[in-house]
């Protein structure tokens, strides 16, 4: 009988021998560090932005395109991470489908300035690495996640800005169009709407009081098959913004953050407020030394630290083990997500 | 005898009640939330940059030049603090002296860009409220922490950049000058130093990591005496920097960040991975979250998260008690505080 024992023991220990020469870094990490936990093969979660979004405002037909943009983004993202892909190519997947619809506030359809430009913003995080890029106020590049990525990967830098990034895009060999491309009606409608309501009145500061709270920022957040996160967010920003201002998205921290120790994070709502409180890297926080969840982390920044500030808004967020939070203090958030054997695409509140 | 001490009692009460009315909310507050606690008048920190900076390579004369700069900039800062200033004001005080004087990497005296131009930054916070204002990348005005402060009270912004935020300044009547204004002959060689060892030799990504690594951003911290904190950043940026490169200090979160119920931090150093590390919130968030004193916080992330991942810097934060903590991973950091009853000005290490 000991003997037999023994002989398993031995197969035992020289299966794990040969099955540990044939992983890669990345697996042994996943190994390691989820210790014996249930690690889910992937996860990916993506928004298309939070904002006064109500089941009675929207028509069938809307609601039925925004859905079908939100599984088309999911299948993109998805089909990278079932193939073995990285969490930062499921990211960018998923993120250039929204940028490429017209219905999202990023890449084309992105909302325009005081000027009539659209000049749009994106970040990328890698959670194993800490490395990042951004890229702030570009008018030429296609896929403005793109650019970021290009940043992260191929500078030394974090972020770029302006003509600068757009300079640095076209020097990498990006995709770059004419302005005519990001042109939607519906956005160059909204911001004659708030020209107007501004000829009519009030000084700067308050007219973006009383804009129509609709942010289509758009983010993903994924969890690849080696235990890897990963985060990107892609705006245009705020229709009728000026003086080439930034929000939160192409800003690492603020915005975005990703770390394999907490979670991935993409945010959506009123930037200046996202910036304020460091709402990405404050769910890091929060779960790093508080222990928290990463519902719990996205409930208290979400509904209690920023409701309280006025500060409108959501976010996504995904940790190592695929558990996700999807918090938001507006009307409603356009948000999806998929895991092996779950898949959830939804606009409105719960029950609406 | 208990007629008398009722009197007293009444009397005391009386007198606290007058007291009371007399205060501002402010005061109020400190006297609330210091909880009994001795909280020194005010205090007030300052550095002009961290980097290779060694007793044996600087010889007298610009030893007392850099020390004399650093006292001017105490002194404007502490004469705000001491007539009852606010912490803002303080902040402003300090680093408008620093960004005058050409020896600091800050305003008058900035680095050059790889076009030969310089592009500036900064940034400030309020600890009382969480209200911010940056501008990254202006060409034009004369005193950038003037502009982002602007930015923070006169627009519904945090972030404006470029063009956008030069024109932001112009608009709310700032000095601006010409762009020979900020040109320093020493850092005119800097950049052609750069350039000539660029012409002869690598890619871009490398030639950054083989620079001087001396950065001379200058940040203040100050705490006034209604018990509020305050922090601001200013800088040049990185030699030979292209395509609109932001750094961290105009980054809300990662160069600058202030909160009553923490502490007022400011950083210098390698930009990309303050950036990626949040750092200035992450002090913030470990004396919030962990609970630790702002000498531990500090200490873990420049000594050894910092340390660890190759970013070379230092930081500067202040908490609500007057506590100070001054580290740097480099050979040194041109820094300085002063409060009611002491002083100290510092280049190299303790000892050095």
């Amino acid at each position: 009988m000991k003997q037999i024992q023994s002989f398993f023991l031995l197969l035992f220990g020289l299966s794990f021998l040969l099955s540990a020469c044939g992983e890669s870094e990345y697996e042994k990490d996943v190994v390691a560090e989820t210790d014996g936990q249930h690690t889910p093969q992937y996860a990916l979660v993506i928004h298309g932005g939070a904002g006064t979004i109500k089941p009675k405002k929207m028509d069938a037909q809307t609601r039925v395109a925004y859905e079908q943009a939100l599984e088309e983004a999911l299948d993109r993202g998805e089909a990278v991470l079932r193939e073995g892909g990285t969490a930062l190519d499921a990211v960018v997947a998923a993120i250039t489908s929204m940028e490429d619809s017209p219905l999202f506030n990023a890449g084309r359809g992105a909302v325009f300035t005081h000027e009539g430009h659209n000049e749009l913003d994106a970040s990328i995080m890698d959670g194993k690495t800490h490395a990042a890029g951004a890229v702030g106020g570009v008018r030429k590049v296609k896929n403005p996640i793109l650019a970021a990525r290009a940043v992260m990967e191929k500078s030394p830098h974090v972020l770029l800005t302006c003509a600068g990034a757009d300079r640095f895009a076209v020097e990498q060999g990006l995709d770059t169009v004419d302005p005519s491309y990001f042109y939607t009606e519906r956005r160059w409608k909204s911001l004659q709407r708030r020209l107007e309501k501004e000829r009519k009145a009030q000084p700067v500061g308050e007219t973006l009081e009383e804009q129509e709270h609709k942010f289509g920022t758009v983010g993903c957040v994924a969890l690849d098959q080696y235990g890897n996160l990963a985060a990107g967010t892609s705006t245009g920003g705020m229709t009728n913004k000026r003086w080439k201002r930034l929000g939160d998205s192409p800003i690492i921290g603020a915005g975005t953050y990703a770390d394999n120790a907490s979670c991935a994070v993409s945010c959506t709502g009123h930037g200046e407020f996202f910036i304020r409180e460091a709402v990405a890297h404050d769910m890091s926080a929060r779960m790093l030394y508080l222990g928290e969840t990463v519902q719990q982390a996205g409930d208290y920044i979400i509904h209690q630290k920023l409701k309280a500030l006025g500060g409108d808004g959501g976010l996504i967020a995904l940790d190592r083990q695929g558990n996700i939070a999807m918090p938001f203090n507006t009307s409603g958030m356009y948000r999806a997500y998929v895991k092996p054997d779950e898949r959830m695409v939804a606009i409105f509140k719960e029950g609406e």
